[in-house]
């Protein structure tokens, strides 16, 4: 099942996959809030085994014709329980945030993610026992542009989650995380996140002030029952800010999806994330591939303390047509209601509501 | 004759191949216009096949030491005569545009090349019959520093193609195109071109000005007898100016290209565009490779309303060595000749004469 | 022993390698200079034969979230003493400099090669005799943010090799090598350091003054023993500045490394360097890889006319531990020692004294 070409060379037990991935989008809004394209990713990279217990991964990104780094790891196993990762890779905080772009149900991640770690250099542990798995790492900060010569600040993250209903039919999954950032003295923190729309401006936006640490506890759960999926998530950021007073933000969602095809999607319960649809009757055996509808509502508050971020609730239907492995053609309606977006007031106003539509065509090996 | 490994892997009609182009330029110039050495394209990138009906192409350029996309596309075959692209790729507007920099006769495109429409994200539908075919593509503006939150606008190109000759001694092309832009309220437009030497400054070159929209028209046409081809363009671009008059830009050229040693380009009828040269008796073989001699004379007048952006003539003269597939060195000999270069005043005057001569040393595969 | 894919194509003679490397360093110092992770160096690339006698590298470095340009050439071979590439890559002047990095028995270079010319685009000529190597090359000016239209001035490097002894116990190698640099007028010259470790502020440092051209004349000696490698260099390098007084800065080093496991490096004598460690009992083997201690003793004078770009010592002691084939844990303690840093103040001080520890994870292929 796997498309890009995978081989053993002389060298005993190394061996090179391509990885590649371009999503184009075309987007549409309501009430003047923009419309048009981009190139939402576009990657190229590798990965591959290095022995029979280590293996890799180096992926770049270039959209928005800038270089973003993804996963660029080395992972060792040190034995059937436990892997130990050094290099680029996602702190795991969170269910939305660990499943892949390609393979989630809808275009873009919950408001949620915007309070999720997202990749730096550090070294991550993960174990897992029966019904358990534990992901614990220590990380440098987001890579960006060098200030050699200064302490970067460091983050520690954990997420312990349970399996305890696990078989053929159903999955349900339960997870807790929490996170601690000591920030860089000489760095403001700021808190943004769009509409669960890549072309919108930011209607949620702390702003930028200096801060000094931030604390996050989150609990999350899903369930699936063969082609349903539900999953929901909650989780509380706290901001110790240097000059303002300290604040706290809440962010969570709901979503279900249904393959209306039939399909299921895989779990994986070491870093606990779903996979994605692989039709079982794809364009490539004469079929018509899968297809898979799914809603979800977001809330998110911005809005503590001397901080008025934008607090609101997004909205989105999806629709997910797979016409054979690697390929995916998507639409998402999103209705967005945001009020007292003060701090950085996007598009000129602190009160934002409006639909847009996306569209979008993938290609992922 | 694909020199790159292209190999089906175990899921079903997905394949995988390698893209990769090199070009390194030496150039001088006369009169201090210059002096300098670039790598002109560095490309890695990947294409393949995901299904009998569908394929892809992704391409990243870094040359200057910036990102830049090339073909990113998904490719979907909806008939024998029809397939549409989404993704990032060319409006299909002109002959020289369409031709691959790794193939075409010059280094640098002609001055007419300066009215294209380039790539940007979009949908474009190809429709060909026995001696016509027809591009039609509508898209959003080029990929750059997005401005999230603002109707981008839009632009719809077409091309229309016949070939009322077509067998394998001669090729009569002759093509009619057109496109339409409708600008961001919030872009300047600005139209400048080097003079065929792109370590050159822009020696034609309108300045920025804010534009509502721009409209285009085009002809063009073709004759290969053999291993002899011969090609002119002439487009007129009109641009509705916000604050100053409205103006109209015209570009054209003439060309002639000779292979010595006999090879003849390919012809692509679909898309309208001239292949490379194969040396048929290559260093692989013991011989000595392709020889191809080019001249060319170009015209480009900048010079209409309140806009003084320059007018006036490029000669040409390249010389190519195919010494085996993949592999190109050539040189090329550019006088130059522009007045009323008023706009931006390159080089500090308005009135630009002077030779320049360029080396490339060229790898693609 | 190649662990990357080659192959040969049905185009004959061709042949594609994928090429990447990935190191991920943590660093700690003394004295509040400073804490961190990065991603010292993330490469894509390929390489390969595109003849019997021609052959082709490109490598991009994305580190730091920037594209760079590492070798990116089409090597000829004339004839069996003589090869000629064209294209970007290193000026050779330096035995350290020459030296890969995933080779090298520290994780940076030495203070010396601060001297070094490093990669720009031209044409270079290597030439050998029975004991002799001749290393000559004609460059322009680094890629960076191209200034169409200007001079952009050129670089002569050479450098001469003597091999006295070479069997398979010993190695005795001997350099003389030399640059000379015609600045483009509108260059400002600067040369900077960090003390040996990437994520420390460049302690040496000359500010950025307008030069005419540089000059510079090294030499280096190299003395192999089955596991044991000793090398030396010393280099002077001549500014002609404009309002300044000429100024020369100097630097030199000593380094011994020895391969703990009896591991001996390959030498390369067209080029002049040194191999990595391929452990001849590596984990794929069911043994523990190679282990190596160094130590190097660097210093530099960037002190002289009216620039204080700081002088001294810096001091590294080096642990390399190769897993296997294409894997390497290193860690590297470094002491530094600066004075008369006026120019540019690194850490607002002109007087530096610390130490610190920097761990590296890497992989290359």
């Amino acid at each position: 099942s796997n498309p890009s070409p995978k081989f053993s060379s002389k060298d005993k037990g190394f061996s090179f996959k391509s990885r590649g991935k371009l999503q184009a989008d075309a987007m549409f809004a309501s009430e003047d809030y923009g419309s048009g394209s981009e190139i939402r990713r576009v990657r190229l990279g590798a990965q591959g085994d290095i022995d029979e217990s280590i293996d890799y991964v180096a992926e770049i990104d270039f959209s928005n014709k800038k270089v973003g780094f993804e996963d660029i790891f080395i992972r060792y196993r040190l034995s059937n329980a436990t892997t130990v990762r050094i290099g680029h890779h996602e702190a795991s905080v969170s269910l939305d945030d660990e499943t892949s772009d390609s393979n989630h149900s809808f275009l873009e991640r919950s408001l949620h993610n915007a309070l999720s770690l997202g990749r730096s250099v550090g070294v991550g542990f993960e174990t897992q026992g029966e019904w358990w798995s534990l992901n614990t790492g220590l990380f440098g900060k987001p890579e960006a542009d060098n200030n050699p010569g200064h302490n970067e600040g460091w983050r520690f993250a954990s997420r312990l989650l349970v399996t305890p209903v696990k078989n053929e039919q159903q999955t349900l999954h339960m997870g807790f995380a929490g996170y601690y950032v000591e920030l860089d003295d000489e760095t403001d923190y700021r808190l943004s996140s769009q509409p669960e729309n890549h072309q919108l401006a930011a209607l949620f936006d702390t702003g930028s002030h200096s801060a000094s640490d931030i604390r996050y506890a989150g609990i999350e759960t899903a369930y699936q029952y063969n082609n349903v999926l539900l999953q929901a998530e909650l989780g509380q950021q706290t901001v110790d800010y240097m000059s303002l007073s300290d604040a706290s933000f809440v962010s969570g969602y709901v979503q279900a999806a249904w393959v209306i095809t039939g399909e299921q999607r895989s779990y994986q319960r070491g870093r606990g994330s779903f996979g994605g649809i692989k039709p079982s009757n794809g364009l490539e055996s004469g079929g018509l591939g899968a297809l898979e509808m799914a809603v979800r509502s977001s809330y998110m508050d911005l809005v503590d303390g001397d901080v008025y971020g934008g607090k609101g609730h997004v909205y989105s239907l999806g629709l997910n047509w797979y016409p054979r492995n690697h390929l995916r053609v998507s639409a998402n309606l999103i209705h967005f209601d945001v009020t007292e977006s003060l701090e950085a007031q996007p598009q000129g106003a602190s009160n934002h509501r409006g639909n847009s539509l996306v569209l979008r065509s993938q290609l992922s090996w």
